[in-house]
């Protein structure tokens, strides 16, 4: 049994970025990149009014006559007298003859001239070419996320194709001969499985939107049978149940016989004890605890950071959020506790309901206080770390 | 002109929630309840043990016969005489005449018959049934944000189908002569068409998958009529570009002319003042500046909790977060001020490069501070409210 500090260590440690592909950049949303861009223009590609008024030539002059317009999308480069001025909008291209561009507001203008009434400073409202990135350089270096904003910037540079780093293709394999699936019939003894949908709905967070679930028999031969095949295809395989230490839990028999190397076994932290990690070559092996509300902890703790890293994100794990506890928390087992919390503004309550095996608690929290091992309690009004899980 | 706090208002006050639809629990991620869920079962459905090992009624004995095995699954109701305990495993169905589960860890067993050598307190390791919840108890209350905890609850109760708001159609008018496609040859005086891309991902984040774009030539006509198909359509319309003062902006016409009731236009911000927002029946119609991150600022701040609030959450702002600034930051325009900001641990770091043209920064950025427009300067080491847009 290991402390839950060195459990993520491991699964940090082992979880390796995966191969890169290249991607379309409307699709691109949450993966990372795995490739320095370069600008291939400038941007803009040429002097762009910054607002709509009038280009000219600075001076000591105020009266400038119309000689022409320049509309977004045009490129007439209008000759200029150092008299005469054109109407121009946001967006457009200036002629090379003019420096500045006056907004229409501080102008009185009729059809052939206006009169310039506040005076801007010379080369004022003209964005310079190249002025937010001149071609070649470097747009983004490797590993960044793309966000919507990283789509918008890449888009605007013309950029179509980019290089990312995969998203891992993950199994859930769910086990247990007790577990019927949700719309049949509820014999006596058994219970309705929710592992795989839940699991599949947290992948669903991390953008990881197709997981395929494959059922087993809880026993040895099945187990190790589907194993076999899974393993050849999937970068990270989730098994549900049957990891405790009953006569009856296979799985771990059935992953080292596979050859499956084990990381760790067991983990001092409640709920999810029973937790084995795994890898065979790159793949990442969890095998949860068949506890709904310990498999989503689990999830949350170990699972999703792995998912990211093999992503190739940098920040794996949310950023904490700290919060003043609304009553005593004691921990007297000397594990990590995972307590299902709820905060708000300046809060966080512990809610009602830690049991392992109670998901109702879960659906109304919307984090995770994190007791450590060797803290025996906290005190109502203290400040403690959360980790979001919204 | 109006101030960002009353435009936040009118959005919130507009934007109403959508119809509903029976959708499968699997995928109902990020939708929100329409209705109240009873249990259709107890759960447990049967008194159940939360430990691997052996079943007996509670006395002062600690030597007890084992007559049989319950695993998980089983149901077979072995009768027991007071000396007699069963082999019993996490999960499984406790006989009628068993009250207490002992750990198998703290028992010593052979074959025939085990010896207690730590005494569990009566009850122990059994979870009553309907101990989670009770046949007919409420599961969830209407308006419950379905997380993947909420689908695993909903799942092990074996409910399969719920009631939930739909999600809004989207659909993203672009307008602008200067625009060309990213992949396509940029012509002088002509850059590359990206807000529609950045749109559509900043509306994935929401869960909205699929956005029409649609795109007109910069005039009143193909404006009108465009926007009069649309309107019949969709839930909810952004307008990208053709928004401001210049005589060839022609969008705000164009929706008069289609019976789009304008609720403001023009805010007291930066980036982001020349923005219309406007209904027609429960259709909302947000026309943005074509400034790419003049867009972005306003739909983080406008349109992103409108779709939220049609979805039917409850809270459509993210949760703020405070920071200590790195630097002194100074408001001399009167206007609420959004930069592009950076946060860690514990400061926030107002990023260089706030122009409206620049999508660099927003790229970079996880966070915006806002500084309303009555807030002169804020210093360095003030602690500062940022709304997070990772």
């Amino acid at each position: 049994m290991i402390e839950v500090s060195k459990a993520i260590e491991i699964v940090e440690a082992n979880s390796i970025k995966m191969p890169v592909q290249k991607i379309s950049v409307k699709k691109a949303l949450g993966y990372v990149l795995a490739e320095k861009i370069l600008s291939p223009i400038d941007m803009p590609p040429f002097r762009q009014s910054a607002m709509d008024g009038y280009a000219f030539t600075h001076s000591i002059r105020h009266q400038y006559d119309i000689v022409g317009t320049s509309q977004a999308g045009d490129h007439s480069n209008i000759k200029l007298k150092p008299t005469e001025a054109i109407r121009i909008y946001t967006g457009a291209f200036v002629p090379d003859d003019a420096d500045t561009v006056v907004m229409q507001e501080n102008v009185m203008a009729n059809e052939d001239s206006i009169l310039i009434a506040t005076m801007p400073e010379k080369l004022a409202n003209v964005r310079p070419k190249g002025e937010q990135i001149a071609k070649d350089d470097v747009v983004f270096e490797a590993n960044t996320l793309i966000t919507p904003a990283a789509i918008g910037f890449l888009a605007c540079l013309g950029i179509t194709e980019i290089e990312v780093y995969k998203k891992p293709k993950v199994a859930i394999l769910v086990t247990g001969n007790e577990l019927v699936a949700p719309g049949k019939k509820l014999k006596k003894g058994k219970i309705f499985e929710s592992n795989s949908i839940m699991l599949q709905a947290g992948l669903k967070t991390a953008g990881i939107e197709k997981t395929k679930v494959y059922r087993v028999k809880d026993n040895l031969k099945s187990t190790k049978k589907a194993l076999k095949e899974i393993l050849k295809k999937y970068d990270i395989i989730l098994i549900s149940g049957g990891i405790s230490v009953g006569d009856y839990d296979f799985v771990k028999e059935a992953l080292l016989q596979n050859d499956v190397k084990e990381l760790f076994y067991k983990v001092n932290q409640k709920p999810g004890k029973p937790m084995f990690f795994g890898s065979k070559k790159e793949t990442l092996i969890f095998a949860l605890p068949g506890n709904p509300a310990s498999s989503l902890t689990n999830f949350y703790i170990y699972v999703l950071p792995a998912v990211k890293s093999r992503m190739g994100l940098s920040e794996i794990h949310k950023t904490k959020v700290i919060r003043k506890l609304t009553s005593d928390v004691k921990n007297t087992i000397g594990k990590t506790l995972f307590l299902k919390a709820k905060y708000d503004e300046t809060n966080v309550t512990v809610l009602d309901g830690q049991s392992s095996a109670m998901l109702n608690t879960f659906a109304v929290a919307n984090s995770l206080l994190i007791v450590p091992e060797n803290i025996e309690n906290y005190v109502k009004g203290q400040s403690v770390t959360l980790l979001p899980i919204d």
